[in-house]
């Protein structure tokens, strides 16, 4: 084929060509020359990035009102973003996850470290959600959807238009199905639980799939055993808890969406008699079920992210602390506490900081047994790897 | 009952008595007042801490001959350190690993974190071996053997005294059965594989129990593949593969007594014909097999501490690269390559970083797809947790 005619965009001069060499994949908005031509691309506009010296680096997407100006897609500068070049990418994401998992419900791409970036794509058996956070994924919809449906067979594609990484790219929020209909809630049977995912109006794609791993190594901690689950969403914890032999289990959550969703999860898996909620606000009914002397031997608290940012990081980091206080009074002597934290900004070190100061204020000490990450559906790049945002510590309550 | 006649010893002004407070199991040298009363205690005295305003913080146990000058045992200054003191932290201990473990086969005390400063004990069903490593446990040992056999039951009693922490404490190198007698190593099951033990002449304690996660993890992307095992031990990763379907497995190592353990547990496995061991120098064997023009689908390297101090750090981090870059080689297009750091000095961060820079110098890239530690019957204290020694990252090498 002949030279794709894409426009070419350069960095600066002082910009930092090595790293994008090595592998990371982004150009933020002050490293790239942003003459008038440049500021006119259309978002998500196909260019090849060169370096101040003009040699190539390779293909990006192009967003000029995004702090992130510049995506890496191919470093084959002559690479046509086709179809067929959806469908590679695809491919070589769910090698990963059939090698992992038994049947297709997982994260299919995770951006960036599956070679889509800002594209995350969640499978749910025959439905598929694509959320494409980034300009040129919105603009390259029809032929991404396309190869979805070559790749994955999917019946049902849904277009998830939610979230802020939209935003930061300028996009509109837009949730719809592309292809086929859905009847109601999807069963997700996972850790041994079914888990209700509604893909058209829940939260984020409808299903945290990564949990799993952290669901499953509560699941060990659960055997006969009274369980709480606090911003329990559709009752992630908690459903994989009664998979695992729990007495009983408890949901929290703000949404009676979310908690009726539980529900049935608890209901298709047989286990709705051993199963609970409670709606409100989460630090209002932990302070209640202290009042009323109640005990679980395991507490789990996954709450929303509390530092999503630098800014908030003080007042998160002090969020996480007053989670871990008011459940660490929950847990019976000797039981356990999950503590989790989806916060970029609160990086592992802080967030456990954080987490045993609430639970010395509580009067209590521990050991921690285990500490986990998101499952191995949400890889990241190594050039990426600080902002592995999702941490569980599981602490043990010794005394 | 009544006070106990312990010594006491006491903080300096200056030294920070809130950690201790906290949690914090540790004092050093240079914040205890060091007269020549406490000078001359024996190794291992218990004596009760107090503040610089003699406030009592816990009973201690002293060791004038070491860094870490006192270990906290108790927050009761009172507490007596008998017997049935050693059996209700060896049962709090034990309730945990048979929460998460069917067989008894694991590290049954993990030192600080199970409250018994520098004990290591790992349990290999009917036998358990003892590292006491710090003085007091020394002098108590015999006491601690009871309690041992008391709580575990157990018929054969060794005690391990090698490795750099009894060194630092003033004490000798020693390994001898306490009770009972070995006929041979030990079969532990171990993720589906057989392991076996050499209690009394083998690395350690004669087994790793640190990576079974990471084995099982590694067992997951084992099915069909052709696998390398560099730094094997007796077998630690290839065995599990081998049990999770692995093809074939390669077991590399500089020890000829470990890769005959390694070929035994095979046998045991009934997967000999699987297996196969090449002894010799780590770097001196990836050389030679890149040489060969050999791939494997799944390659891990789990090497000796690198960078087992900060002398030794950036020293350690080329010999990762080294590992990395020379490993990467070797995986086969879209394989896997787990990289593993037993070095308290380096953490993830930077090992991470140095493994990827080795991956780029291979000419190669890849997404992590998981970072596990060692697992749950290798707890931490929270105030401990920044020294979790053990990293193991899964990479997927995609180009």
């Amino acid at each position: 084929m002949n030279a794709a005619p894409y426009p070419v965009v350069r960095l600066r001069p002082k910009a930092e060509a090595r790293a994008l060499r090595h592998g990371f994949p982004w150009v933020y908005s002050d490293e790239l020359v942003t003459d008038r031509r440049t500021r006119a691309l259309a978002p998500g506009t196909l260019a090849v990035l060169e370096d101040a010296e003009r040699r190539p680096l390779g293909l990006v997407a192009v967003n000029p009102a995004s702090k992130i100006i510049a995506r890496m897609l191919d470093r084959d500068v002559g690479a046509v973003i086709d179809r067929e070049w959806f469908a590679r990418r695809l491919e070589r994401a769910q090698a990963l996850r059939t090698q992992l998992f038994d049947a297709p419900f997982y994260r299919l791409s995770h951006a960036e470290a599956d070679g889509l970036p800002g594209v995350v794509i969640d499978r749910f058996g025959a439905a598929v959600v694509i959320q494409p956070n980034a300009a040129w994924a919105e603009a390259h919809l029809d032929t991404l959807a396309q190869a979805v449906s070559d790749v994955t067979g999917a019946e049902v594609l849904v277009k998830n238009g939610t979230g802020r990484a939209r935003g930061l790219e300028g996009l509109a929020e837009e949730t719809v199905a592309l292809r086929g209909t859905l009847d109601g809630p999807v069963p997700v049977p996972m850790n041994g639980a079914t888990y209700m995912a509604d893909l058209l109006g829940g939260q984020k794609t409808g299903l945290f799939y990564d949990q799993r791993p952290n669901h499953a190594f509560a699941a060990r901690l659960a055997p006969g055993a009274r369980v709480l689950d606090v911003f329990s969403h559709v009752g992630g914890f908690a459903l994989a808890a009664l998979a695992g032999g729990a007495e009983r289990a408890l949901s929290v959550d703000a949404s009676a969406p979310a908690l009726e969703l539980a529900t049935q999860g608890a209901t298709a898996m047989g286990a709705a008699d051993r199963f609970a909620t409670r709606r409100g606000d989460a630090f209002d009914v932990m302070a209640a079920l202290a009042e009323e002397g109640e005990t679980f031997d395991v507490v789990i608290c996954d709450p929303p992210a509390f530092a999503p940012n630098r800014a908030a990081l003080e007042a998160g980091l002090r969020a996480y602390e007053r989670v871990a206080r008011m459940a660490a009074k929950l847990v019976a002597p000797g039981g356990y506490l999950v503590l989790c934290s989806c916060s970029h900004a609160a990086d592992l070190t802080r967030f456990r900081a954080a987490s045993a100061r609430g639970i010395g204020k509580a009067g209590r000490r521990g050991q921690i047994i285990h500490t986990g990450f998101a499952g191995p559906d949400h890889p990241v790049l190594p050039q990426l790897a600080e902002s592995g945002y999702l941490k569980a510590v599981f602490f043990r309550l010794t005394e």
